[in-house]
């Protein structure tokens, strides 16, 4: 419940953050990307070195105290900004832009994962699929009206996930109460590569207000 | 196979580019903390974008073709750099220093994680729980000598993870020929938070070489 903030923020003015916010989070991801492969040397290091910090200095002349939050504007969608799969904010995210058709509880998203994600040479890291999928898993959950926090999360690696452009999707296998069993899966080049299955409970404070939006049929929207 | 790299470089060099890089990639994660949660005004977002494309430009002007991959020292010692959890030079990477004492597959790391990786607000992410445990438990098995990649990982979240100074901890169950069975657990300032245990795999290029160096009674470390 801490840090879930409901705003008055009109969409114009999302439109407005999005269009600032997402190129500027691009170009902090190509400095990561550049950060890992640059071979100039020990004094262009250090001169680059000393210009991101005085940026940073720049940009913490007004910052949240904190981190994020997840936040909802007046219908009910929400806008996790910060958040390390999807966040428009948020270099760490690759970003993943999972999308739905309906309420059915299935998603996708097509991405394209870089050095920055590396595990074994040239592959993805296992513990960067396992990240994707629990978000992917987590929002099938949410599309199907039923969101929730991680119970539990199985991976079987069946074979590589070379870094690239990749897809993954996960569908609501089942509800029961307050839980939600979803599945899913990344897709490379020669087919699944990761496979994933997950439990997620609807947090306490969650069920009340579900309850009386199921009732409304609106379904919110967690992720953006 | 592909992207194992032996080079000749000398421990002193070694030395040398951790001295360059470590505060150089601590730069990076700075930015990246201060562009989720900056609020300065429009106008300074974007100046700041410009100046980051340009520093892009500039470490661009000498880099490598693909991702970092592994490099092993003259004296079998693992460099992930690129590595997303543990990488020296990848901003994505919190990062963890995985710690080791012995070659019992005892392995952990104390670290802190901010907004970067946060999922419901004021929390960790749980697919980065896994991405962390994914990396800690593959340790375990490589400290013990007994290397992997991941064949399956299942995770069992018991309370949120809050963002902030937390603890990985990793061991090895058992071993069976190529497969490593191991278990460990993140610990928040509450407790264990997130349980996780997995089966690593070693992969087939890695027996022949791993059997000569068992025999040889040197245990490859892998990662750095």
């Amino acid at each position: 419940m801490a840090g879930y903030v409901q705003d008055d923020i009109p969409a114009d003015e999302l439109d407005r953050q999005r269009a600032l916010y997402g190129p500027f989070t691009d170009a902090l991801r190509a400095l990561v990307d550049a950060g890992i492969r640059t071979e100039v040397d020990d004094d262009e290091v250090r001169a680059v070195q000393a210009e991101v910090e005085a940026l940073t200095e720049r940009l913490r002349r007004r910052q949240l105290e904190g981190a994020y939050g997840v936040r909802f504007s007046n219908d009910g969608q929400g806008r996790a900004w910060g958040n390390a799969v999807v966040g428009l904010r948020n270099a760490v995210a690759p970003p993943l832009v999972v999308e739905q058709e309906d309420d059915s509880g299935r998603v996708w998203a097509d991405f394209h994962l870089g050095a920055a994600y590396e595990g074994p040479p040239t592959l993805v890291h296992g513990g960067v699929s396992a990240l994707i999928l629990d978000q992917v898993l987590g929002q099938a959950a949410g599309a199907g009206k039923r969101p929730g926090m991680t119970g539990t999360l199985t991976l079987v690696y069946r074979q590589g996930t070379p870094l690239g452009p990749l897809r993954a999707e996960a569908w609501i296998e089942r509800t029961e109460g307050i839980k939600t069993w979803a599945r899913g899966h990344i897709l490379g080049p020669d087919g699944v590569t990761v496979e994933a299955e997950g439990v997620f409970i609807l947090p306490r404070w969650a069920r009340k207000a579900l309850a009386e939006r199921d009732s409304a049929d609106r379904a919110p929207r967690f992720f953006e």
